[in-house]
Formats: structure tokens, C-alpha cells, sequence
């Protein structure tokens, strides 16, 4: 059994769609138990509209909500009885596996440092989100809101990205960049040309060297490490660029004459397939990896079937025991530097 | 009159899409003369496939070219006689108003600064491209090689962009914004928040405060100010995102049955019309700012029109005297600085 505590009041479409998401995957597994976190009348009376086995859901109460506009800090300190706050304490109190929320990425990413804490060594805990690529998905390390990162803290990234990669997507060896303006090794700001030889240095990992923005998009690394403020930028413009020319590509075809008309209608269904492959909403939520825990943050727009996802997806991270791998991993690097 | 040198011998489509492009843009403005420089004999055989009035191109003889691959510093002080020198000299020597270049861009970069030299007060000579947006094009500003730039280096990116935007553009007024993770004023790393408020201060701009990179995009500012390594990972993706979310839908119309196929078929031209309006090689070369004279960089797989974009906005930028608009808006800088 798993048990996942999901914020029943975060993001754009609650309570329905998060419920309809917490349904549907205790549906998909039956070793999932989900702890519904919110308001208790609300969610008793969407949970109303379906059916599902009344063992597997569990609604605990929380009389408040963090708006994602509030300062997050403020917000988790004043706001003890939240669903953010009260389903991070369930993942504390170990009465929870793992906590899932749309709510606001602030307050998720300071509470996730504050009241579930890190694991003993890892030095800040990164937002880990899956972007689409042609190949597949790569994972987009750090995207948290913790900018001017120090070498170490990349390392710790890569690392921690190329457990998640393997052991969790399954992707064997994962090839490990650093995002650079260019490839050559002597390239780079000061912060990637301190980390380079680091990186290069790991034995645990599989570091390719730099990775240009470019080259994202191909699927040109697995796991692409970088300070939170690029990570940021580039998670960003990602989404930017990609609904910008799907906007323009229909409303060129909307506007288009009768024949190009024809055409949209006729191409559609193959257009929908393509854009949905390159939507990131489809690869459920981001980790806050590092935790004593799980914490993941799925998309503030998520649907049922996005938050559905990122519940199952807790389910792999507890069977691969990725923090027990991670804890592994930061004790080779502590011994190693002790070597060295 | 104004007088264009051209790097015969840069970039991948060199020299026949370079001489047709000069030829291109001297048959279009009759007030333009072009230099083409380069190895005399290729550039002399090119020029014979086509017919132009013989007073309004000459070929400058340079024996060497810079490759890409090589280092930028050495190659500028080692290839005394390659098509960037030979041109830069000709601009610094004031034989020529502009360069244009589609060659390697770290040795026009290093040029620019090393041959031409920088206006009296320009701290960093950025590189600014115009980038496609939904509602037209905005400048991206800085995209060049030298990173981890200081606040008053970003505070006069922004003035010497709104010049640029206002008066070779034509934006009125044109709406400034630095890349930033968040829409408010606390967020952004620690160049940003340095920054910010110096931009606030600035009389002369319309700073309308920071920008998130999904804005982008969708046309949230007309100059967008950002440190190199940002912006150069804002352009790399920019391009990345289009070309790979393009070939997905093209081959996945292509992979679709009959239907889908004849659909193809007839959206094709829309489809062309969009994407052509989103790619950014439509928009001429990306200006070197705040040297003495201009010197504009264009893609490196520039073809005829590109090059032809790039002399032509030379006219505009020498007619438009921005550079005089430059040294002003530093002289009021020095002015204000003086008084606070």
C-alpha cells in the first residue's frame, strides 16, 4: 500500500478536477490509498459524484487555502490549518507517503524545505519537471524558485536528476548536460565553468558535457541540469513558444480560404496528436526532490487525468525507493570528497 | 550615400548567396553602396552571374577567412587579412558606414570591440536580434558572448534598445522589460534585483517592470533586457522549440493516412504563410550596439534575402543617426549620475 496525500483545494480547476483525479487513480491501482486534503464539506459532496472503494479514499480536513498569489513564506507560517500545510505534515508524520498538489509553486516549495525537510546532505532540493522532446521527455533540473545556485548545488542536481531518470521514467544510463551557450568546455558563465569539471568528475553519473538551448527540444540529454532562474526561462519559454505557434498555426488555418479550411478539418485529428505528445501537461507533475518524502507539483491548470498521473507516479518513486537511492548517493559523494 | 563593407566569406551559404543578397540590396536602394569583401577572384566570378550598376559594388581583395571553429581573439589578431578585419578596418577607417557579417560570431563579436570600438561611455556593446513574436517582433537584448554582465551594463542595453526599436523599427514608445521569474518587483536572482530599480529610475525608457519568459512570445515588451547567457538560451530555444515542434506536425501529417494527407496538402500554403511569419532569419541581422559605426551580424545559414534585409537596415540606422541618439542618451546618463 501507498499512501498519497493530494491538496483537494490547490490550482485552477479544484476541487472537481482534483478529485476526479484522486478517483481515477485508485481505479488504475488498488495499492493506492489517497488522503483527500480540504475542505470537508466541499470535498465530501464532489466526491459524491463518483463511485470508487471508500477504503482507498480518505478525506482529512483543512479549514484554509493558500491563494498562489500570497507571499509563500508568510503563507505556511500563518496558515497552520491550509491543505498545503496539513497535507505536508501528513507526509511528515509519515502518515502519508507522498503529497500532491496544483496549489501555489511558492508555498509548495517552501514548505516542502520547512515542513517536510531534506533528506540529511542535500544542500536544496530541486523542482524537477518533465518537458516533452521528440525523442520522449527530458528532466529539467532546477525549476524551483531558489536562483544563484553554487556549483555544489548542481552536482547535487545531476545526480539526483539521474536517479529519478532511471529508476523512475526508466531510462537506462540517462545522458546528463549542463545547459551552456555553446559546447566547447572553455564556454560558459562562472558558475558552469566552475561546475564543468565537477560534473566531468562524477563516476555516477553519465555527463555528456553542455547542452545548448538548441538542442532541448531534440532530445539531446536526459536529464538537463541548471541554475533555477535559466531553469525557469527555459520551462517558460518552452510553453510560451509552443502555444504561441499552435495559436498561430490555427488561426492561419481559421483564416485561411475555403480549400485550407477543408485541409484544417482534415488534418486535425493528426494536428491534435502531435500537440498533445508536445504538451507538458501530459507528463504529470514536477518532484521536489531531495525530500524526507515526496512532494510533487503538478501544473496549476491540471485536469483529472494530469493529477491522476502524478499519483501513480508517486507509486514508482516509493517502489524504486528513489530516496534510499538518493540518501546512497550523497554518501559515496560524501566519502569521495573525504578521499579526495 | 551610404557605404556597406559585406564579409564575402562568411557563413554557410558564402560567397554566392552573400554577393546575391548585395546585389539584391543595391538594385532595391539606389543610395547604397556595397564592399564586398573577400578573395577577389571568387567574389569577381560571382558577381558575373548577375547584372548591377557596376559604380555601386566594388570587391575589397582580403586572402583569409576566420572559420568558426577558431578562437575568436586569436584569429582577430592573427588573420590580419581575413574578410572581418579587412571589413571592420573599413568601417573603423570610416571607408565604410556599416559591416555586415555572417560569419563566425565570436570573432565579429570580439571585432567589433577590438576594430570598431565602442562608442566613448558603452561599457558592453550588445548583441540584439529581433526575435518573431505573435503580435510582430521584439529585440532581444543581449545575446552576445560575454556573460555575467553587471546592472549599469543591463540599464544601457535597455536605452540602446528603445533607440534601436523607436527609431529603426518604428515602435513609438517602445515597452521595455528585463527576463525575470516572476511579474513582481521581490523575485529574480541578484543581477535582477540590482537592476531593477535602476531601470525603474530611468526617465528616458518605458520600463514596464519584468518579464516571464511565456510572455515572450506573445509580444509582452518591444526590448527585452537580459543578461547574455539568458538571452542567448531565450534565442537557442526560441529557434529550438519552432524547428522541433514544426518537424513533428509536418511529419506527423506526413505519417497520417490518406485523409490527413490530402489535408496536408491543402493547409500547406497557410501553413508555409505562419511559419515563415515565425521565423526569425525573416528579420534581417542582429545589430552590434554602441560601437563607433555598425556592424550587424546575420545567421550563419543567411541566404539572398537576408543578407539583402541586413545592408538595407544599415540605411535606416546611419539615416536615423542612432548611434548620435546613443552618445546623447549616455551623455544625459553621465549627466544624471553627476547630479544624484
Amino acid at each position: 500500500m501507498i499512501t498519497v496525500a493530494v491538496d483537494a483545494m490547490g490550482g485552477d480547476n479544484a476541487p472537481s478536477e482534483i478529485v476526479a483525479g484522486a478517483v481515477a487513480a485508485v481505479t488504475k491501482k488498488s495499492e493506492i490509498q489517497v488522503l483527500l486534503v480540504g475542505k470537508e464539506e466541499v470535498v465530501r459532496s464532489e466526491l459524491k459524484k463518483h463511485s470508487y472503494r471508500p477504503e482507498q479514499i480518505e478525506v482529512v480536513h483543512a479549514s484554509e487555502v493558500i491563494d498562489t498569489e500570497e507571499p509563500p513564506v508568510n503563507a505556511i507560517r500563518r496558515k497552520k490549518d491550509s491543505s498545503i500545510v496539513v497535507g505536508m505534515n501528513l507526509v511528515k508524520q509519515n502518515k502519508a507517503d507522498a503529497f500532491v498538489s496544483a496549489g501555489s509553486s511558492g508555498a509548495i516549495l517552501v514548505g516542502g524545505q520547512v515542513i517536510v525537510g531534506r533528506i540529511k546532505g542535500v544542500e536544496r532540493p530541486p523542482l524537477a519537471p518533465l518537458i516533452p522532446t521528440e525523442k520522449g521527455v527530458s528532466l529539467l533540473i532546477d525549476c524551483g524558485a531558489n536562483v544563484d545556485a553554487r556549483p555544489s548545488h548542481l552536482v547535487q542536481f545531476a545526480r539526483m536528476g539521474s536517479i529519478y531518470m532511471e529508476h523512475v521514467v526508466g531510462i537506462k544510463n540517462p545522458r546528463v548536460a549542463i545547459v551552456n551557450i555553446g559546447a566547447e568546455e572553455e564556454k560558459g558563465n562562472a558558475l558552469v565553468k566552475e561546475t564543468f569539471p565537477l560534473l566531468k568528475a562524477c563516476t555516477d553519473i553519465n555527463f555528456i558535457g553542455s547542452i545548448e538551448a538548441r538542442e532541448i527540444p531534440h532530445g539531446g540529454a536526459d536529464v538537463i541540469v541548471s541554475e533555477a532562474f535559466v531553469g525557469n526561462v527555459i520551462l517558460k519559454l518552452y510553453e510560451g513558444v509552443g502555444a504561441t505557434l499552435i495559436h498561430m498555426i490555427k488561426a492561419g488555418m481559421m483564416n485561411g480560404g475555403l480549400k485550407t479550411k477543408l485541409g484544417a478539418l482534415l488534418v486535425k485529428p493528426a494536428l491534435k496528436e502531435t500537440l498533445k505528445s508536445f504538451d507538458a501537461s501530459e507528463y504529470g507533475g514536477a518532484p521536489l526532490l531531495g525530500l524526507n518524502g515526496l512532494v510533487v507539483k503538478t501544473h496549476g491548470n491540471s485536469k483529472a487525468t494530469e493529477v491522476c498521473n502524478s499519483i501513480i507516479q508517486c507509486v514508482t518513486f516509493k517502489e524504486q525507493d528513489i530516496n534510499g537511492k538518493i540518501r546512497e548517493s550523497l554518501l559515496k559523494e560524501k566519502n569521495t570528497g573525504e578521499n579526495a
